[in-house]
């Protein structure tokens, strides 16, 4: 894979050069992405173009090409939301996140797949680490190819565990940051409460220091950890639903983290935030039948079934209960608040196991949607494996607002289990 | 003025019908429209066609015609944004708040006037009350639409002011939902964490029937009054900015609301409300120079100088000082809610006074920046006036999420003013 910040210091101190990076990256994208299939849109020659502009190199993103997800809006390339109906689709303005990722000097080199409007439908992507296996969703594509090394860095989005659930399938570096750090407009709205746009990168540097090039806030960690953090091992009510290969992961990191000065505890989730894990999808569906209202009204016929009947089911949600939900998410935080009073991370599952095999399903959020719905930080750390050789994320959790921390403390379990 | 809650009630109990009170409405469109320059957009075939729909009587807004501010997308109807640089712009899809109108039977006749992308750049648009005074803005024409007696309901959207100063300005009822009551999603994004979609009808009743019905949620308090109700008078920090006209009227409208019972007191705001006050304009303008950023970047030579000139100048606005103002917020937010332990809503002023004469500014957000950034329900009382004859608004603040008690509460004020 391909270190982006490695790779940004390497073009700052004039040992390579936006254009060398970019031939890099298309000469793995021509080995690599006839069988993997993260990409929906492939503009090379427009990045070489913007790979040559003069001062590229002393930018924050130093010229690193960066890869789109395709529900993010780009005013130079189409945008179809992973579905037909907006096939050719030319959004007339960028997605702000992708106008500061353009700004803080990176070059976008296309747009990669999506399943249909973040949902559920699989891609035709492929996962790289073996190809017979599902990459996981909804950002299949940016995950695909960061572990592919067809690119150093991907923007992709998470509603339920759209992030973090490709990112250990594939065996990368996925972050989601705390909700909003980074602006969720231009995005193709499934939720306004969950959506949240986040980062893939190979290492968990890498993802640090493109979120402190693209927000402007000081993320950029490089070779930093926490110190003797106290990281809660959180398994959840829902821990049953996790694998044997999931468990140990989470064992083996917990212990690694242990060697290296973590203080590590097992926490049971307050009742407060166990009761919010329930209603993620009150909220997420409730908004969806209104974000996506138009297209179920008039363009129907073109949605996949599995997304047409949520969207029809979620339309009989009825308003109070929506608003009951919203209350419960909010006393939820508060609670989520007074753990984080006595713990520096939360360390749990990524995912209830390794990627499934075959392409009929992305996967379970079961492990990612309440965190999304807490709007908290949470980052896959990679480097474990199952038995059958496949990537297992852990998960690390941080509190609202607190990404640097979270950041610190995912880089030292990163050191942890890969040592 | 067309009262949206009185026609329903006719057409349901058949005294009149869906198709007769559009005609009502295109009449006074003829004989007000050239003066007042409500409209963008008027497309009355369309809507009559939609007039004649079978079973509109019985829908929750049973057929009225709705106004809709052209900073709102619309599927059917060009969308501008009160900008040159989206002449001519069809949207692929309605708002979720258009949507949610239409499928509660609303009729949408026409958009509205907006300022240039709801900022401050005023628009063609005049006062009803008086032509050669500023109907306030941004939502100018949804004010004066419904001031002119040619629309029952207009749809309007508030970032500063831009609900509260032209109802004020124009002598109607404004209302502003609790943040994301009515979803933003479709409306063209200024500032995400303060852009809030609100109404605007004749009387309180109205605003709170239309509410109802759109929204889903149980706001139509038709001739229900607070009874005995707490009310905290707000100055706050910058009564000085208020004029005679406007200090007369919160007086006037605080004795009236005392001599119908209720319980009226004085009140300080903590020193965490103030500060909020402060830092509004750090936070819109911090997203607005995202929002807008594409258009400033390829289309800045067609913005207004007035818009041009403040992005330029938010762009410079420091991350970490947008991050303190929303810290900021997130204090006073629960300061505020420690005040309404203690009150039922809070009464303040709408504006610093009438409307401006002629057209060079709309007027100020000052006394409404706070209440946007808090995020709770307002409403413009409208019924009293300022010494030249010019309309004069109160305002009624309440607490997040208890929608239905503020608008009692104004419905209170309203009767009191009024009787």
């Amino acid at each position: 894979m391909l270190s982006a910040r490695d790779l940004a210091a390497d073009i700052r101190s004039g040992r390579t050069t936006p254009e060398a990076v970019l031939e890099q990256v298309a000469a793995a994208i021509a080995a690599h992405e006839s069988e993997v299939g993260a990409f929906v849109t492939l503009d090379l020659d427009s990045a070489r173009a913007a790979a040559r502009a003069p001062g590229l190199a002393a930018t924050p993103l130093s010229g690193l090409p960066v890869g789109v997800k395709d529900i993010l809006d780009t005013r130079d390339m189409p945008t179809t939301y992973g579905s037909p109906i907006y096939a050719g689709y030319r959004p007339r303005t960028d997605a702000p996140v992708v106008a500061m990722t353009r700004r803080a000097g990176g070059v976008v080199v296309g747009k990669t797949e999506t399943t249909e409007f973040a949902f559920l439908q699989p891609t035709r992507t492929r996962n790289p680490r073996r190809l017979t296996f599902s990459p996981g969703g909804s950002s299949a594509g940016s995950a695909a190819a960061v572990a592919a090394g067809m690119l150093p860095l991907a923007l992709g989005t998470q509603t339920g565990g759209s992030v973090i659930r490709p990112a250990a399938f594939c065996g990368v570096t996925g972050y989601k940051p705390t909700f909003r750090l980074l602006p969720t407009l231009g995005m193709k709205t499934f939720s306004w409460h969950l959506d949240t746009v986040g980062l893939f990168g190979a290492r968990v540097r890498d993802v640090a220091f493109a979120a402190d090039a693209i927000a402007g806030r000081g993320l950029d960690i490089g070779e930093e950890t926490a110190e003797a953090p106290r990281i809660a091992i959180v398994r959840t009510a829902r821990a049953s639903a996790a694998s044997p290969d999931a468990h140990a992961a989470l064992e083996a990191a917990a212990r690694a983290a242990e060697a290296r000065g973590a203080r590590i505890f097992d926490l049971e989730l307050p009742e407060a935030l166990e009761a919010a894990d329930a209603i993620h999808g009150t909220v997420q569906d409730f908004e969806a039948a209104l974000s996506l209202g138009d297209e179920l009204d008039y363009d129907g016929d073109r949605l996949s079934p599995l997304l047409r009947g949520h969207l029809k089911a979620a339309r009989a949600i009825p308003p109070d209960l929506y608003d009951g939900a919203r209350r419960t998410a909010k006393r939820a935080r508060h609670a989520l608040g007074d753990v984080f009073a006595e713990v520096d991370a939360i360390l749990t599952f990524s995912a209830p196991g390794p990627a499934p095999e075959g392409f009929a399903t992305t996967g379970s959020a079961i492990f990612n949607r309440l965190w999304t719905l807490m709007g908290c930080p949470a980052i896959n750390v990679a480097g474990l494996s199952a038995a059958n050789g496949m990537p297992v994320g852990v998960q690390v959790v941080g509190r609202f607002g607190r990404d640097r921390q979270a950041l610190a403390v995912a880089s030292l379990v990163e050191a942890a289990i890969t040592a």
